[in-house]
């Protein structure tokens, strides 16, 4: 392709505001370009790109046996009435209303598609495992998108629906699709983690993200440093040490307290340690009306396991209370909440709450906390003695220096998530009507389900973020736009005549053919990040000689044309 | 792949309201499923065809020097506004608000969008001319889906979108995509038809339809025998004899006529030729009020040309009157309506009428026709003294055994109307602001423009309605789902040594692994239509042979292991 008749050319300015690498590089090399926020025009360059990616993890699908296939974009509203997901408000659904009144859902996932496909069939145990997928648009009405193509609201993504007998039979299948998912990230030239996470959203009993290490990542997963634990924030799981649980219970006090509202504040008026204070946060839920969570001190609350695990309720349904509404809903005060006498308090104001206590109460004996009432505070405050709880487990959220549950330390790091896969049991077969296969003895039982996920533009942007210096990006070769970036210095006859003889040859070459400075060419082709440069000049031109750069390093090298030929061909070949 | 563990199986029965071949074969044979009236899933089988003909596309596109990109699936709607398709009924638009409130169009052809992108750059004279395209899912909301993949809701197009300098550069290119298209359609066994069509919705001054002749298919164009004449329906213009121009002018005179209200009823009362009638169609526009469309009692109305040429409006706005409207809303009568004093009587009723009188009312003198009152004709009724025209124009429509303007006679033919190229000019870049690009004189000038669309599952469909016979599908080699079918009768090591050897020479082999009867097999196996069979059986292992069947003929072959692996070559080689 010549660029001069290339449609998406580099940009030479960009607002100040774009930072994140992969976004700024992506949009001045002309890869993408945006339509409105988080929806954007994939580039010719970044189709390019998007092509192979395409083409790489569908070959690696097939070659595991699954099938492709494909689902209309718009899905029937009444589907994701029967999986119970149309009601969930952390999925960002929106929906859209034909001209003949009929309702359908702009799919994030396609679960409830998958299943009313495969039900359809008297899918008998002979028929049993397959592993079917799709390359498709998916649409998340997220409030916030960001970072190019980091977090959009619209995005292919490849998503695969694993139909199976039982968990015998799907977990050998969740294994393959953990070595297939490592293989297509190694061939994307990253290195992934496969991170155990929250089924969220999409339902099941376990799942793990894949992650790429990245500081503008917004996935956070804990590791220890002298043992092969990792976690993803949401699920990960600390040591909860005993404080002084054998202690006598000591009287309950009420004292006053002229002290700020945090909790260090309350540990230095009473001069007692962190870890025996009691701490309070509320929520209001758009079902259950206020959340109070209880928790030790030292330790902080993880929303996700108090929200979806403990309350079984989906994402989103809670947030924080403001200042304002512990006073006016709940009753109490901002910094002196107290679990001893708060169902009083709410009822006072007409409302309901619901009290949440983490594990790590069990630890704590005389522990002080709030009263709800402004500037007085209780001592010796007990358990099961003073307070009750509503419901009882582990919300504690794991935070880098707390220990792992096997002792060692943790450690937080960041990443950006680019696919997940699934185990999702009998989520959406039990729910869906007719999600049977008819087993060896000639029985009806629901499918054993699984999914599994590749947000193709983040992926994309994850490279980029991994890939790249101060002059561009640096593509892995075998996902470059083009594999030989030709760039001539006057002499265009002699330039085309290599041109076409890369082409001849099977090369995908760009030709920077451009009337324009040397310097500019050279900078675009750094920006843009094919693998090799060719350089083509008068002065090359009388030796008969070209020069060959590669993008991952600062050598030039002078060859003959044969030279030129075998070194390409080598670096293509392996 | 092993088809007992495939996905999308051969259903044995359908309702018998499939008639339509391609519908029937393609769900019967396990390529496609409905969700919803009009989407439909693309199932493995389907999907592998699907694509083929996207890669052989792409291909062909790239050589010819296009780039591949892609839009956002949601279209600003502000886009729309630009270009004034927003209010567009012909188009079946669908619309969707996020959850910030902003609106966005499903897209139905993307012009806008590409518009959008290309002018956010500064296009030199030096760029042009380029020519972009997607795969991108397309929606309709049709009134009415039909016969399974040829009129749907929802459909993948592949869509292109030249941007030129002017019209000499844009012609050439119009020239070249032509080629294209029919190299295209050649490659999957069409022979396509480039017939000059209507514009319609797209805007532009001229298009052509590919067409594959087929009785099922809903695209009417004349041909004349004797000479290359070809027009789609629309447009399609005839010879317009004249009868009796010279006649004198004879006095107006009101007569009465117990008559039915058809054609034929009034030529036979009077006994006059029909030629010399008056014919009077009323439709109703949402913009215009009532129209009466004037024409020589021998011909039709071309609602297209009358709607769309002569009032300029868009497709659907116009729709036939009712009788009890005849009367109620244009104060006239069914079966006596005439132009002679109609604008009085529309006015009674506080109407407005519009007067569109076709060309062919010059060929005749003393006309007759009715006269707005029951049972009461006009004789004698003559253009500009009797009754005057708001438009006149060409508005007849070309039926079989008229004549075309060359004086040969037409002929009618069906077809499948499987993509179309545009001429859009400045439709769009007039219309929509910035969409110039800087010419060779430094000057400003709008980008010249044309649009190139192929509907995937309409073509696939129409390559199955050229390609089957009684038993099923008959696949064009290079876009067929797997280029053998492999069938055992027993001996399944004997087979699987085979399938394995086929799939390392590099063969797409679909083994009908199941443990079923022979019957069954054979039957599945021409309802899916590969083109090549191998049958392995317990027979032919005796003698180490096996059995080699094309799927477009009868013959069976029996051959050596090496005979058919040099078969297979040949076969797959040319």
């Amino acid at each position: 392709m010549k660029y001069s008749k290339f449609f998406g050319k580099t940009f030479s300015s960009l607002s100040s505001e774009i930072v994140i690498p992969s976004h700024k590089l992506l949009l001045k090399a002309g890869y993408i370009a945006e339509s409105v926020a988080g929806r954007y025009y994939m580039l010719p360059l970044g189709m390019k790109v998007q092509n192979k990616m395409v083409s790489i993890i569908r070959n690696k699908m097939d070659q595991s046996g699954a099938m492709e296939m494909i689902t209309p974009v718009l899905h029937p509203l009444e589907l994701w009435s029967e999986s119970g997901r149309d009601s969930a408000t952390g999925f960002e659904l929106t929906t859209i209303t034909d001209r003949r009144g009929a309702v359908f859902a702009l799919g994030g996932t396609a679960e409830e598609m998958f299943v009313d496909i495969v039900r359809r069939y008297n899918i008998s145990y002979k028929d049993l495992p397959f592993n079917i997928y799709q390359f498709s648009t998916k649409f998340r009405d997220e409030t916030r998108a960001r970072g190019g193509l980091l977090r959009v609201r619209e995005f292919l993504m490849k998503d695969a629906y694993a139909f199976t007998e039982n968990e015998e039979q799907f977990t050998k299948l969740y294994q393959e699709m953990t070595e297939v998912y490592f293989d297509i990230y190694s061939s994307f030239g990253l290195k992934a983690k496969a991170v155990p996470a929250h089924n969220g959203f999409i339902g099941g009993d376990y799942c793990h993200e894949f992650v790429v290490d990245s500081q503008i990542g917004e996935t956070k997963y804990l590791t220890t440093e002298s043992s092969n634990y990792i976690a993803h924030e949401d699920v990960a799981k600390i040591l909860i040490e005993d404080i002084n649980s054998n202690d006598e219970l000591l009287e309950i006090q009420e004292v006053e307290a002229d002290r700020a509202k945090t909790i260090i504040a309350g540990s230095e008026f009473h001069n007692l340690p962190i870890n025996l204070q009691i701490k309070n946060v509320v929520f209001k839920s758009t079902t259950l009306g206020l959340v109070l969570a209880v928790i030790r001190g030292d330790l902080d609350v993880n929303v996700t396991k108090l929200e979806q695990d403990i309350l079984g309720l989906v994402e989103g349904d809670i947030e924080p209370l403001e200042d304002s509404e512990v006073i006016d809903l709940l009753g109490s005060y901002p910094g002196f909440i107290s679990p001893v006498g708060i169902k009083e308090c709410a009822d006072s104001k007409g409302q309901k709450v619901t009290i949440v206590g983490d594990s790590s109460l069990r630890t704590i004996k005389n522990a002080y906390t709030g009263s709800n009432k402004k500037k007085v505070d209780l001592l010796n405050v007990n358990i099961d003695r003073d307070y009750t709880l509503d419901y009882e487990g582990d919300i504690s959220l794991a935070v880098e220096g707390l220990k792992a549950q096997n002792g060692d330390v943790l450690k937080v790091n960041k990443g950006i998530e680019v696919g997940n896969i699934f185990q999702n049991a009998l989520h959406y077969t039990s729910k869906m009507k007719g999600a049977d296969f008819t087993n060896s003895e000639g029985k009806l039982a629901p499918l054993y389900m699984g999914c599994f996920g590749i947000g193709i533009g983040r992926t994309l942007a994850a490279v980029v973020e991994v890939h790249n210096d101060d002059n561009g990006i640096i593509w892995p070769k075998n996902i470059a736009p083009y594999q030989i970036h030709l760039v001539n210095i006057g002499e265009d006859e002699f330039a085309e005549s290599l041109y076409n003889e890369l082409l001849d040859a099977g090369y995908e070459v760009l030709w920077d053919d451009r009337d324009v400075r040397p310097g500019v060419k050279f900078t675009d082709c750094d920006l843009i990040g094919n693998p090799l440069r060719v350089v083509v000049s008068s002065r090359l031109k009388e030796s008969n000689h070209f020069e060959l750069k590669f993008r991952n390093s600062s050598d030039v090298e002078i060859l003959s044309k044969k030279e030129l030929l075998s070194k390409i061909q080598d670096f293509y070949a392996n």
